[in-house]
């Protein structure tokens, strides 16, 4: 195993330690429990969203937190559910009177315990609302997973929901939002190389000099097949019909389109996979209205990439170019 | 060879279309010669910026067009100089009448190549500056190059300068600018993989599964010495340590501290080694103004990282801040 950390037991609280010292104009970071939240207080009376997750998917969740995103996310150690006393912390740390919403990927360790921290929240009056991200088309139930696995629109439901929670409106509204998003985007991924945890030291599944893995999860969960690998555009097609589909999206439909590298893929490679899937949008008469490119959802040092599609309409639109200012994602301000 | 291209001869128009189609909104694309511009026409008695060099290090430079930062970038093929053509086409795409620089990383066939340009620019009445970056501490003379490499400092380079261009700075202050950066920058790097040219399919270079190459070049040139891997607290200081050497970095100095992905290396890892470096700058008695983490000068897949140290002040960190929209950097708009 080669990889840059110092510790295998201490790759989560050093990288936290780098981000605060990088981020710290945006970001503070509470180590015990771990999570991080924005620098400056929440303000009172607006809705607070926090998403968390285990590590190993960077800049995913921690990168997002700031203004227009995520007022916290509870880090887990690589590829491990965060712990409710996290999600307990973060949600009382920024609790400003108004609710918050929890936003949660189908994992069952996540739900699990995302609910117990939801259920003593409650208890002492904090309104929690969890919405829960299902949109891998690939399989139904998983490793670690009962039903889809949650994936890339959690990306774009942050950003989102995040703006709506910003600009003011009342928990129900960012919910009905989140349950927007959760409804009307799909992902789905592909896998060339596997990856190496930490604490494990070897790959977390082996793979042919010439295969990929078609559907593969986050945490390298398998997908639909093993295949021979196939040029770009093959590739491309392969993910987006079967989400395309999904979303029975029709000529004349408006999108988000989200090409998203897992962490050890170039940047050219994911701009020739951009130009595939666009033009298979085109070829369909749907209209691509808002993108994102680059390595956002990650798998560590994964070769590979996944597309997302959510459904835009005008008001989604406008969340989506609302200002945000987080250490990965940043426009309007 | 396992990538995500279509035909190896096409990997550079493809992405090019790729980030046309993603980012028409603040750039645009000439395909015959090849250049990246910005979406709106120069301003009229504005200083233009260009640069360019080899593919494969996205999202250098072509990620960095636009308001704020480069009015052009002309990519050749990958890790390849593009060609005299390119650069005189993009100059005079550019040109507002107050001169243009050509910012020029130190590779002999871009040296020639950028050089031709601007002597045909200059026979048309075009008035054209080179400066050439040659920032990497760690071997004089290489494959490619005579003297010192040119790597990580161009990034900072091109934001500092873009900005002096954009605020209306006349060319001798821009190029003063450009001086200062290439005087007080300075890098080095390591690599834990190789990586694979789409038209040759196989790695550039063979390095054990226990091995690393310390001082690295960007197209994979020898660095120092071939050395077993260490922890990341080692190799950071392996590479922070000749780098400040060489500015003669002292106690109350200020400096940009940037720690740059090689395109494979997971973000979880740059924040491992970004507290690395910031806690050997606070030893130091330097003081860290402002940084960058990210995948910003990448070597396609390869795993490794490189550090970049520019000394600041009050003046360079205001042309850090002034407000940047490229496809790859954006602040303060």
């Amino acid at each position: 195993m080669k990889k840059l950390i110092n510790d295998p037991s201490k790759v989560v609280v050093e990288a936290l330690k780098g981000m605060e010292a990088a981020h710290g104009d945006l970001i503070k970071v509470s180590y015990e429990p771990a999570f991080i939240s924005r620098k400056e207080p929440p303000k009172k009376g607006k809705v607070a969203v926090i998403s968390g997750g285990g590590s190993g998917h960077e800049p995913m969740h921690g990168g997002f937190v700031g203004l227009g995103m995520l007022d916290a996310a509870c880090p887990g150690e690589v590829f491990t559910s965060p712990t409710p006393d996290q999600m307990e912390a973060a949600t009382k740390a920024v609790d400003a009177g108004a609710g918050v919403v929890h936003l949660v990927k189908n994992y069952t360790g996540d739900i699990m315990n995302f609910q117990m921290a939801a259920d003593i929240c409650a208890a002492d009056n904090i309104k929690v609302e969890t919405v829960v991200i299902a949109d891998d088309v690939a399989v139904e139930d998983s490793l670690y997973t009962a039903g889809r696995r949650g994936v890339g629109s959690t990306v774009l439901t942050e950003k989102i929901i995040g703006a709506s929670a910003e600009r003011g409106d009342p928990l129900e509204a960012v919910v009905k939002y989140a349950n927007y998003c959760k409804d009307n985007g799909r992902s789905m991924g592909i896998a060339l190389s596997s990856c190496t945890l930490p604490a494990v030291g070897k790959p977390i599944f082996e793979i042919g000099d010439d295969e990929i893995e078609l559907g593969v999860g986050i945490h390298g969960e398998p997908g639909r097949e093993r295949i021979k690998i196939k040029t770009a555009n093959e590739l491309m097609a392969m993910l987006f019909e079967p989400v395309a589909q999904d979303l029975s999206l029709k000529q004349g439909d408006e999108i988000v389109l989200f090409v998203n590298g897992m962490g050890g893929t170039p940047l050219i490679e994911l701009y020739i996979l951009y130009n595939a899937a666009f033009e298979l949008a085109n070829k369909k008469g749907v209209k691509v209205v808002r993108n994102l490119v680059g390595n956002y959802i990650t798998s560590l040092e994964m070769q590979g990439f996944s597309v997302t599609i959510m459904k835009a309409n005008a008001d989604i639109v406008k969340l989506w170019d609302a200002p945000v200012l987080t250490p990965a994602l940043r426009w309007g301000i």
